[in-house]
């Protein structure tokens, strides 16, 4: 199946200079890939014209000749840039045009943007957004990651449910372990809202297995892990805040003189294999579940590989139907109407 | 000043051959603390025998016969156990016979049996958990860690209040900067709750210095960052599961076989000042804020060192007064009545 996904360009920390050479890479990894790129046509052509480019049949570009602040409010983005490289790449998606569009933009904007021109599936008031994390034995997917706060027990059981659906159609599990994050693991333990969703998953199509902790995140061999979007923002961005201490930390460590130099070279080949079992890059790319569309969130800060990821996510998630399964499975249940409102 | 304090020496997973060492060490390093070893009186002499005690008039036996389980329900613990460990010493502060307790045991129980048999101060319905974590530039004072579910803007104010007298008082900062933890920088991001929490704080006599997201937990220059419990309580997990993950994948891959294990050795100088940089056992010894009397909770898995910190810590709080502080501060104010319920 010849799948086509549109890339904002001038998304992100970097822009072109990561954007195009990830596209670049993501057509050589997927041979019936077609991609179009959404931006500034000069500034585009110039940039393609420093590759490679050895797909130039399965390459186009769009012109858009607006580019949505990283700062910039998500309301602000929506009606003064009508014509943004991200809308651009979102309206391609509606118009049939691309099946899925990636974007390391404005998160805010990028939600309110998709939310606006591709509307939720029936009975999802807002999308939530899922990504896998690294852990001990693999990974675990984890939503939602700050898209919706306040969440009740409902749309809790909504995100169990949808990350289930996601997780067995992406990764073909039959029957994946969905857990609760909470502050204790026994019934009595946390707030009112996520004992009342825990009560709802034990109800609903899912292998609802129970509640787990922070610390169980890198431990689980659950596959989906749901809570609220403040609860899951701080964690993740926790999770990031540290690995990043402590990548810095071993840096300066490493670096204070001649011999510890000389033993980090040595470690070097340690290093290097614990950076590629922690490596989150990987896992770069996304999803906001719920949209009848397939839109990729990358990080801000991704580097080509870590793109080039978020644009392979998005091509398994057209591949495995992930938005028609996620509509098929709530509209066999009643919780689309529980979620409404 | 002479300070006395109970320890409860079944606390936590590993008991009295942690507990007892750990308060001999504390004797050790503070020449005006008295203890008061809190259990089992036949086991506690055995333990007492295996070691060296040179300050016996500065420890004694105060004899309890029961142990709270570590998964016991508070309630339980609260009703059925009147002469545990943990009880016991609990009531030897409120008879004034200790001027702080430290326990590392179930942290439900604790709460509710200081809440039950201290009381809170005026205005205070439940007690927060406060601890220092280490960061980039050295540490910061992370409240609530778990206590406090579904807190209100008025709460989250008081843990903003009292994080800061805390600071104040136990580490002789002027105007510590506190901070709110929230899942964006702007005014208008995060939950109702949040938003209206940074307009309080706005107004009280504290230095509040705006919203700060978890990744700029290790980077920020705040000195108190407050939080609801559930939200606290899974960030600081988040940090021990993902740091254990690193160290045991660490430890993995530097023994995977004779060469690595060589440069493991070699940087061995290099892992040690990374671990004592990044070691959360120096900061063991969270505080429950808010109690009338000095509470410490240690961590479950405390080994010896990090107990006589946590010891160390109680020793701190009670030579600066923090309960009285936060007391003066709070009936100068009116926040005690905004929180009573």
């Amino acid at each position: 199946m010849a799948i086509s996904i549109a890339i904002d360009v001038h998304g992100g920390d970097h822009g072109i200079s990561i954007t195009v050479p990830a596209a670049l890479a993501a057509l050589a990894a997927n041979p019936d890939l077609s991609l179009i790129l959404v931006g500034q046509q000069d500034m585009l052509a110039a940039e393609l014209a420093r590759h490679n480019n050895k797909y130039p049949d399965r390459l186009s570009i769009q012109h858009a000749s607006e580019i949505v602040g990283m700062e910039e409010s998500p309301s602000a983005a929506m009606r003064g840039k009508k014509d943004s490289s991200m809308r651009v790449a979102i309206n391609l998606v509606k118009e049939g045009r691309a099946s899925a569009c990636v974007s390391a933009g404005n998160t805010g904007a990028l939600m309110a943007t998709a939310r606006f021109v591709l509307k939720t599936l029936s009975g999802i008031k807002r999308p939530a957004i899922i990504s896998a994390i690294p852990t001990m034995h693999g990974h675990v997917h984890f939503l939602d990651l700050g898209a919706n706060v306040d969440s009740s027990a409902e749309v809790l059981q909504l995100f169990g449910v949808m990350g289930s659906i996601f997780v067995q159609a992406n990764e073909k599990i039959d029957s994946p372990k969905v857990g609760l994050l909470n502050i204790g693991h026994e019934d009595v333990k946390g707030n009112e809202t996520v004992k009342a969703a825990a009560e709802l998953l034990k109800n609903s199509p899912v292998n609802y297995v129970g509640f787990v902790e922070g610390d169980d995140i890198f431990t689980t061999d659950l596959d989906v892990i749901a809570c609220d979007g403040f609860v899951g923002n701080v964690s993740l961005k926790t999770m990031e805040g540290l690995a990043q201490m402590i990548t810095s930390t071993m840096k300066e460590e490493f670096n204070r003189n001649i011999l510890t130099k000389l033993s980090g070279f040595l470690a070097m080949p340690v290093i290097k294999a614990l950076r590629n079992r922690l490596d989150n890059r990987r896992y770069n790319g996304a999803i906001l579940l719920g949209l009848r569309g397939t839109v990729i969130k990358s990080h801000g800060s991704a580097d080509i590989f870590a793109y080039s990821q978020a644009i392979n996510e998005g091509y398994r998630a057209v591949q495995n139907q992930v938005p028609e399964m996620i509509e098929k499975v709530l509209s066999a249940t009643d919780l689309s109407n529980k979620t409404k409102n």
